[in-house]
């Protein structure tokens, strides 16, 4: 068997939302097929990915270096013992010929989205759910059918009032979510902890709910929403600063009891283990958010869960970025402590499988072979059209 | 005044080199020219740069936010205080609009190799070099007229014997240099020292020569080289290990006496600060060599410097890496330790103005205005034929 081509194609967003920090006007996303030559149904198998919300698409390193450099290998070069099917250890490593050290973000992101498009292809030829393929893989085989899972909303948007946003919390809770997080540095700390009181009236308590600052806050400023934050002991206080500056988070944790959160904008395993090193990330209680798709994919992940498990993290406290069907077969197949879910926000690119069930704020799995796409009726068809399905 | 457009293009490196790591056969660089309304003998004022050696060409980045960003915003919101020329960091803050955090180099390259363009045409139109710019602007108006200058060299390339090796070092002392620089970790290292010393039988002294790992090593091999290299008190040990592994840099520092040196793999202040501050790295013994062009550019390092500058650092410490034009008209406006030489590596890429003389170590400066691209014939052809000049 081999690759007979891969694809990629980069999609507008279309987004109006906001975050404290940018807004999402100009966002794409590049969404990968990688064509092989198994047939299933009379159809060529193909895996499917994209590279999740909130960094630019990344055709261009793609077309340039790491498709090019799977195509020119040798077929057999790239696939897995049995011969019949792929190995992404090894295509990542051909991906990552002539690459220098460092410097993530400019191809993590690339290889990452090619090398979870591969998992979504390696589950179909094995006709099982990627979350099975990774539980057996990474889990002990331990699979779950159903994952917990929070909405990520409380989003700004120009002429929200405070009973808006109390609506979209209860929209959240009829639809079967008991967590939720909300968006916060975008107005001044007094009318975002008013913003967070009239939340907390819809939520019940501050342990079903989160914060984001998406990294907004200066030193001086993340250190004082921490101490106004702090005795709500919320869920966890997500991207409160830089996500480098490491000795802010140590500090950060002296004066934040509850759980911190971070890690979507982390793209490597050394970057991680510096963040649980030097940021003093406390094991157990801190909140790790890597978006896997964006960081080298999910052979990586499996690394980075390795130095977390030495360090005397659970993987109960990974919670992987993302909110779409790659982050929750990622959460299942590893045993995370759950996904993200952005209901009708990022159109096409958030959400899963038009079919899934949200009871008691967890999420059931399909029992689709691969990621799943195929159940997301309006994504699948501009992933089916790229590979000319 | 304004910009009338921004261009790019990608060119191959076409080198065969190679390090311990990687080899150059698929590198690619971005050039880019800023063409203003500004015009001095008869023709528009072009602002030239590219992206040092090592990442890959970054113009689809270019071409799908930063150009666009810029080409979008009202004129006179780029403009300095007089009206009369572009100002960086307004531009910079224009390219950094709806941005996340982190994730540097996936846009740090491109921003970077924008904004040094963009000093080149401020100079142009101020009719000064643009080391002389720097030195007015960020080091109290002392102006420098040579620049101390290494080589870059002691590549590894097949069928290389040691009398080889020896012969490119004479040639480097013949041609005015009086430090050299040579790979190491494309060997075992009990070839690698033959190497080493016989590059130190035609050098003289371990002051003169310092050694380039290319960040080749793991932590084992990291520190056998450190304990191996430590007797011949070299001028500084490069990338030793992964640039990001902090830890084992301050295990470095606790076995290795002499000068250390890292950086053309940080991409932010922020990557900096936790070096110096994590890395054990010591102000006044180690050695820093942030690429400014790939790491957002010139106004960005100089706020690096002012970090590092608070920490103690003196600029001698920093020595750019690039050899090239670039890096040579920041480390002379600066004040820097000293500039990095490829003669005859890189093909356009690498190496000064045509008339750029060497004598006793230091490299002259050029009059010219600007960086000084126009004194490269080879390269500025490139240039011209961009800029349609």
């Amino acid at each position: 068997m081999r690759i007979v081509d891969i694809r990629e194609t980069a999609i507008p967003l279309k987004s109006t939302l906001a975050n404290s920090s940018f807004d999402f006007t100009e966002m794409t996303t590049s969404v990968v097929a990688v064509i092989t030559d198994v047939f299933r149904s009379g159809k060529p198998v193909c895996g499917f990915a994209f590279n999740s919300t909130g960094r630019y698409a990344c055709g261009a390193q793609m077309r340039a270096r790491f498709i090019p450099r799977i195509i020119a290998a040798e077929p057999v070069s790239l696939l897995d013992e049995t011969g019949n099917n792929l190995d992404p250890a090894k295509i990542f490593d051909c991906m990552m010929r002539r690459e220098k050290a460092g410097g993530h973000s400019e191809r993590s992101i690339a290889i990452g989205t090619i090398e979870v498009a591969i998992w979504d292809a390696v589950a179909k030829i094995a006709d099982k759910p990627l979350h099975t393929i990774l539980a057996e893989r990474f889990s002990d085989g331990k699979i779950a059918d159903k994952v917990f899972c929070y909405v990520g909303g409380g989003w700004y948007w120009p002429g929200q009032t405070i009973k808006d946003l109390q609506d979209e919390m209860r929209r959240h809770l009829d639809a079967g979510y008991t967590m939720v997080k909300m968006k916060v540095g975008g107005l001044p700390l007094d009318q975002d902890l008013r913003r967070l009181e009239a939340v907390l009236e819809v939520i019940g308590s501050g342990k079903h709910l989160a914060v984001d600052a998406n990294c907004k806050f200066d030193r001086d400023e993340s250190l004082r929403y921490a101490r106004a934050l702090s005795p709500y002991k919320l869920r966890w206080f997500e991207e409160p600063c830089d996500p480098l500056d490491f000795a802010l988070f140590a500090d950060l944790t002296e004066v934040y009891e509850p759980p911190l959160a971070t890690g979507e904008n982390l793209y490597s395993t050394q970057d991680v283990e510096n963040l649980v090193r030097f940021g003093g990330f406390r094991a157990g209680r801190d909140v790790i958010q890597i978006d896997p798709p964006q960081a080298y994919g999910i052979a990586q992940y499996a690394k980075t869960l390795e130095m977390l498990s030495r360090r005397g993290w659970p993987r109960t406290s990974l919670f992987p970025h993302g909110g779409n069907q790659m982050s929750l077969a990622i959460a299942a197949g590893f045993g995370l402590g759950g996904a993200e879910s952005y209901p009708g926000v990022f159109g096409d690119f958030g959400g899963f499988a038009d079919d899934a069930s949200i009871e008691i704020g967890t999420i059931s799995l399909s029992e689709r072979p691969g990621i799943g796409f195929e159940g997301q009726a309006r994504l699948y068809r501009i992933m089916r059209e790229l590979a000319a399905l």
